[in-house]
């Protein structure tokens, strides 16, 4: 999308978001999809003009029907088509003959039923918005909600919608019913409050990332709260989210699919292809997108990415009214964060409060004291304690404690956020904290999950943050090389080749096809030498024996090259035999491995891993999308269990892991780059040698693609 | 402790938790603890009769007040000690005098405050109740309730203490805040009710063990909730958790230490010794206590455990009124169990119902008719699929769709839960729900565990359930050799000897002291042998080169004893080598280790995995507390990721699991016979052969106590 396209796009989600003037092509009087449309609009009090459009009536709730869109007195900033299935595309048409811009299409059975007839209908709908630059939301939505401006857009039943206040998250759903449904019942349950309501059902045109994109730049949202089924544009959704991120505007995210059952459900009711899950997983950490499982999980990582300052330190000072409590609390940030016991003076200063009661440690046990004025000091005390990143609060009591903390907090830079041990029902306390400027949590779980969340934000905004506020990712490397315009492996010698034109280190080595070759070359390496029989249709040399190590002399490497040659002239793979490679031995490293995979959705994903049973047993590998940074293969190594095993492990030296992230960094390019040509790669064993003694692709497997 | 003990601590605890009448020594008239367990008794209409206790009061509330215990008309079933700290033993001697029977100690400030002195005046209490046979609860507790009797002996603060209701789970916890706190308001939020809360404080007499065996014995509870800082008696808990399983009646807990600051704050505040967090889990494993971090988990599991039947098979059902909502439930399902599509002929039966709209599936997404009177039909069609274990409902609506829900649910022999998708401050058939049979959950991720829970649980009682209620846990085997006298490491031949005598196979060996008695060793053992210096001193043989492995002739075998012999001489260790151990070397496969560490709280500690890498580094390994039983060894050997390598990996051949199993089983035996003499042990490796070849342990460190 070229940035003119995208301002178009940013302007007509605006209009959509506030027109003023709205069609509602199938309203209806009884209360279903159409009625509500009309109803939502009435009751919520818009200020723009609305026309039902329903050619059997005259009037519809007080308000003036017209029969068509072509009767309307003027062109309407937004028409919601609410119609049967089959009316869709004569209705959208007439729209478009009308001039009007925007569409929210609540009518459903397209592309979700899987049919091919479906599936064509959709693909109409794209056609449709292609042809005539009609923009639309939808189909098979909800409709969308701009809080602030009450202007309710959907066919959500919503009977207290005057109540409904607005916020500073903006909810962009491509589930309708999950978004009026449980994430606006528990965000109001939580005293959080959202800015906008959309639900993006198919996505047929304007998609999630679209959306998201327009909220970031609006003021008024500090944060958004996504659900996904899938993403289609992976490299608009990118765009988006690192925008997100330079803004400091994080986005929470349900993402379905880690079953396949979800997947399943995802597909068939949005029609949306899913890609690996795993691969999903790497591309939010990339791009800092804070995923979770639950709607309460993301609502309550949201509340306090939004509400508190980033932790300055990996450390958290816990204080409870009751041992059990802080207890509780001390075992679950301990899994996270450091509670490191207070200083002397923060010691001294509990101490005089509590002279004896409870405890005066890391966690705190304040006992009754956290009912009583000294709550304040108590909390100030915490707050001001330099080995303390953070303060969490476990309590629960009236409106004057919630006072007491509420104060605390605006006094403060540091975090301070709060677990109710209370009834989640509470009005006494509870409201007054939920609309103040510290978060809540309601159980340990949760509390967890957010402050991992927020560290893991503020860490990767950091990086992002340098200098002109994004560090580029690699950028893909000129190729400087052929690669063979047939389908299959390739040979190791050009696999190995290729490697190393995109910089990866690879031992010396070079083809022989004939004893004195063979000689001459490892006398030229030096020994001792590794020798392998090259042919693409042999990867698996080892179990073959066409693999031989440690050869040390001349004589050897004779013996060895009259050996091997003899076993593969007789083999069906003789022909494709390039020669026999005799390569530098590499001793001394650690083995990993490296890859790539193309995800159907995402595009070239990288692996690493310890290889073998690490990868194949344990799953005990990452991934990341390609392109990465720094920051992503720092991050992929590092979060391995493995990682243990290259840090040194019983005496063994450390792994030249600046070597490792090189590495990685340069086959994220080769990935880039070849991504036409290139269908899987694979370097098993990339052998890691101690620090500042770099890396080398030992053994590859690359497959091309047909060209 | 005995059966006639036993009988005279279930008598006491119905004492105290149906008093007759109830003696407040340190009553006051302000709502502190003394005004407030006064007051409670009184909110609440407690029947019996009460005896304030307070020499500067002659009335307090309305009720007569005495000066002293003695001085009181009749003898109180109970008193509840709620003064200063030093006039705690001084009270407790008046009671004894007086003859009361049963005690329970608000006071606080004794063990939990870490210092010598309070640490003896808690022994005191110790002390005091073997002394006088007076059963005590407490200090530092809140008190107990037996709700449905409305007898509340509690000093915790409880303004609507009228309108609590009285329901079949019992809530023992040792952090009395916790349980008069958040588990109270959370069960009522649910809707779930307590027949008995038990604060147990520091546990001077009668602990957490003593109160859940009392409880499980009373038909009107159910499920156990409970509250662990630590367990004092893990034999005595062990026992009673038996009980519970055996009778169906869940513990569903809440541990504390899984951090080092949890532990700290444990210890801090009530002065137990906590032990190794593992262990601790490995010790609920095994007793079908179901551990989970936080209070609403706790609570929504037992609600699962105690309304619904079990799942008859690992499937599940999933249906709901959106598919976002579905999509989340079948994402979270499938991690747990099998989300399997629905046969043909409930398909065409949902197909019936919805004609065409949402996904008859599974997960089904039955949209808008979650909300009609078809609701009923497509419960009954989901609950009489075959293929569903059980079956999870998605929405949230009227009291009317709540009465559709529970009826079905009332016709069922299948698990049917309900994940409630609106408000959690919902009255609207969120209330019917809550009272009824229908489990109901607020968050998926909850849910989910609760599932896992439920599965684990019936799993392990069917296990139980056989023949007379018990299998019985394997015997320790009698004890046929001497363990040497001396602390330290034990020499090779006489660890291997000792790990033969309990029935774990070792390989065919001997000690050799010359190169003849090596040479006919190994002609005896047959060819190829390894050869290992025999050294309590020399644990490290590997590393020092004084081991050597496929040694295939007299010549091997004479040259290698010559070397071996030579560097041992000259080493410091020269004096302790017992020999050179000539033993059969066992060949094809594949090594683990095992061991026994002893917990200082929960005693001799079995270990399993696939060492090295696997255990050190990736932590891949699992731990039961002997004795163990076919059970607990089965999971033992599952629950390591690294399972699946000894189920046979890339074509290797399956390990002999059940030798696996028998090797564990007897080194439970060895473990529980020898605990006062070894302190640690560990086999290292244990080869395991293909299956029904068995398993030999081949090296191992046996580490003897000072005797």
């Amino acid at each position: 999308m070229t940035q003119q396209q995208s301002g178009q796009v940013m302007e007509r989600i605006e209009i959509m978001l506030h027109p003023r003037s709205i069609a509602i092509i199938g309203a209806s009087a009884r209360l279903q999809y159409g009625g509500r449309f009309l109803n939502n609009l009435l009751e919520a009090k818009y200020s723009g003009s609305i026309f039902p459009i329903n050619p059997r009536h005259e009037e519809l709730m007080g308000v003036r029907c017209y029969p068509d869109v072509s009767s309307l007195p003027e062109v309407p900033d937004l028409a919601a088509i609410i119609v049967p299935f089959e009316s869709t595309m004569t209705v959208l048409e007439e729209c478009a003959r009308k001039g009007v811009k925007t569409g929210v299409i609540i009518t459903a059975g397209f592309a979700e039923k899987g049919t091919d007839e479906r599936k064509a209908a959709q693909e109409a709908l794209c056609d449709f918005t292609r042809r005539t630059g009609m923009r639309l939301c939808g189909p098979n939505c909800l409709g969308i909600a701009n809080v602030k401006d009450r202007i309710w857009s959907c066919s959500a039943a919503l009977p207290d919608i005057q109540t409904i206040a607005a916020g500073n998250i903006a909810l962009v759903c491509q589930s309708g019913a999950s978004a009026f449904g449980p994430f606006l019942a528990r965000a109001r349950d939580r005293g959080l409050d959202f800015s906008y309501i959309i639900s993006t059902g198919n996505e047929v045109d304007l998609d999630t990332s679209d959306f998201i994109r327009y909220c970031i730049h609006r003021p008024e949202v500090k944060s958004i709260v996504a659900y996904f089924e899938a993403i289609r544009d992976s490299d608009k959704f990118r765009t988006v989210a690192k925008e997100a991120l330079a803004l400091g505007k994080p986005i929470v995210a349900i993402k379905i699919g880690r079953s396949s059952a979800g997947q399943r459900a995802a597909l068939s009711h949005t029609a949306s292809m899913t890609g690996s899950d795993q691969a999903y997983d790497a591309l939010f950490k990339q791009t800092g997108v804070i995923r979770l499982d639950d709607w309460d999980e993301v609502l309550d990582a949201a509340s306090l990415l939004v509400k508190v300052p980033p932790f300055h330190k990996k450390s958290i000072g816990i204080v409870a009214h009751s041992g059990g409590v802080a207890s509780l609390l001390a075992d679950k940030c301990e899994q996270i964060v450091e509670v490191p016991p207070p200083s002397d003076s923060t010691r001294q200063g509990l101490e005089a409060i509590l002279k004896g009661r409870g405890s005066s440690a890391n966690p705190a046990d304040i006992t009754w004291h956290a009912f009583e004025e000294e709550l304040v000091d108590i909390l100030n005390l915490m707050l001001n304690e330099d080995a303390f990143g953070g303060v969490i609060l476990g309590t629960a009591g009236s409106d004057n404690q919630a006072k007491r903390i509420i104060g605390a907090a605006e006094k403060t830079q540091k975090p301070l956020a709060m677990l109710w041990t209370g009834s989640e029902r509470e009005v006494k306390g509870l409201k007054l904290l939920q609309s103040s400027q510290v978060p809540v949590f309601y159980s340990v779980e949760t509390l967890g999950k957010a402050i991992k969340a927020s560290l893991y934000y503020h860490r990767i905004r950091e990086y992002y943050a340098v200098e002109d506020g994004y560090r580029k990712a690699t950028a893909s490397l000129p190729a400087k090389f052929d690669i063979p315009k047939r389908k299959g492996p390739l040979g190791l010698m050009e696999s190995l080749e290729l490697l190393s034109s995109f910089g990866i280190d690879v031992p010396k080595g070079g083809l022989a096809h004939s004893v004195e070759e063979a000689e001459n070359l490892a006398d030229s390496i030096g020994y001792p030498v590794v020798m392998k029989v090259d042919s693409p249709d042999l990867p698996h040399k080892t179990e073959l024996g066409l693999v031989k190590t440690g050869l040390h002399s001349r004589v050897e490497v004779e013996n060895a090259f009259r050996e091997m040659w003899e076993r593969t002239s007789t083999s069906e793979a003789s022909t494709s035999i390039r020669g026999i490679l005799i390569q530098e031995m590499v001793e001394g490293g650690i083995e990993v491995i490296m890859g790539i995979k193309k995800d159907p959705q995402l595009g070239q994903v990288l692996l690493f891993g310890l290889g073998g049973i690490f990868t194949e047993v344990l799953k005990d590998f990452s991934l990341r999308v390609c392109p990465v940074n720094e920051f992503d293969v720092q991050e992929m190594i590092h979060e391995i269990k493995g990682f243990k095993i290259l840090e040194g492990f019983r005496g063994k030296a450390p792994a030249d892991i600046a070597a490792l992230e090189k590495t990685l960094l340069n086959l994220s390019s080769l990935a880039m780059a070849t991504k036409e040509q290139i269908t899987e790669l694979d370097i098993n064993p990339l052998i890691v040698l101690p620090q500042n003694k770099g890396a080398m692709a030992v053994d590859a497997l690359i497959v091309s693609r047909q060209s």
